[in-house]
C-alpha cells in the first residue's frame, strides 16, 4: 500500500464567533460525553437552528463570498480546536456518549473525537455582507477556525432510499419527537 | 478579530484506489478548466455513479469503520492532492472553467481550486472488509489522501424549500437531462 502518512496542512480562512464557548459534547480521556444531561442535547439541537454564528472571513479573502447570497444554505468545514492531540487516536467510541448506545467506529458518528477533527454542519445563511456571513445552525464553538465553505445543492446528494442504523434512526427519532 | 491564522496539520487516515488518474478538472495558472470537452462533463459524472473506488484506511486504524456497514451512503472527505499549492491563492472562478458561467467567488463552486482543498462527494458503500471500503460515486483521482469519513444522515440535511443560483441550477439541469 502506498499511503502518503506525512501530514498536510491547511490554513483556516477565517473563524466563528457566536456565543457558544463550551462544545455540547465533552471529548477527554473518557472519550465523549454530553456536557449536559439526555434531555437537554434534543434542547441543544432545536436551539441551534435558531441561534446565529457570524463566519467572518479573513478580509484579504472576502472575494471567495462574492456571489453567494444566491444560496439559501451552506455546509460549513471546520476544525474543532477543543479536541485535544492526545484524544484523536480513538477509534470508537458510544454515540452522544450515551451507555445505552453500542460502541461503534467513530467514522459511523459525527463526533469530533475523530482522528481529523474538521466538522461539517449545514447552515442557513441569513447575510452577507463584505467578508461577514451571519448563519444559523452552526454547531460550533466560539473562535473555531474555518477551513471551507461549500454551497448546498440538494441535486448532489442522494435522491433515493438511503439506510442508517437502528441507533442512529433512534436518535433522530428522539430528537424530532 | 482574533483569526488564528497558524497552519493546522491533518494526517491522512487513508487513501483511494480507483482507475481515475487524471482530475476531471483541471487547476492551473488559468484558473480551472474540463479537461474534457463540455458534452463530456455529463458523461464524467454519469460514470461517476457507477465507477467504483477502494478506500484503503490505514490498517491500524481498521477500527474506525466498525459497524459502518449499516450506512448505504457515506460522506467523504479527501485532499485534492493534484490542485498546485500556488494556485490556491485564487479566490474567484468560472464553474467548471465554462466561458458562459458568471465568475464567481470560490466558496459558491465545488472548484477543486480552493485555499484548502478539502473535496466532499456522498458516495454509496458496496462493501466493508477489514480497513477497506468498496465504494461508487467518489469524485476523486487515485492516490487522493482521505482525511475523514461521516455517516449520510438525511435528517442531517434541509428538509424544506433551498435555493442556489441560476448557473447552478443551469448546469444541474444540463447534468440530469
Amino acid at each position: 500500500m502506498e499511503t502518503d502518512m506525512k501530514s498536510l496542512a491547511f490554513t483556516p480562512v477565517g473563524i466563528v464567533r457566536n456565543a457558544i464557548s463550551t462544545p455540547f459534547l465533552k471529548a477527554d480521556e473518557n472519550g465523549i460525553s454530553a456536557t449536559g444531561r439526555a434531555g437537554e442535547i434534543k434542547q441543544h439541537l432545536r436551539n441551534l437552528t435558531r441561534s446565529e454564528s457570524r463566519i467572518i472571513i479573513n478580509p484579504a479573502q472576502a472575494g471567495l463570498l462574492h456571489g453567494i447570497d444566491a444560496y439559501s444554505h451552506l455546509v460549513v468545514l471546520y476544525w474543532a480546536h477543543k479536541v485535544p492531540l492526545e484524544n484523536r487516536s480513538a477509534t470508537q467510541v458510544r454515540p452522544m456518549g450515551r451507555k445505552d448506545m453500542p460502541k461503534v467506529g467513530i467514522f459511523c458518528t459525527s463526533s469530533p473525537l475523530r482522528p481529523n477533527p474538521v466538522l461539517t454542519t449545514v447552515v442557513r445563511l441569513l447575510n452577507h455582507q463584505d467578508n461577514i456571513l451571519t448563519v444559523t445552525g452552526l454547531d460550533a464553538v466560539d473562535q473555531s477556525p474555518v477551513i471551507d465553505i461549500k454551497p448546498y445543492v440538494r441535486a448532489f446528494y442522494p435522491d433515493g432510499e438511503t439506510e442508517a442504523p437502528a441507533w442512529m434512526n433512534r436518535i433522530m427519532a428522539e430528537i424530532n419527537s
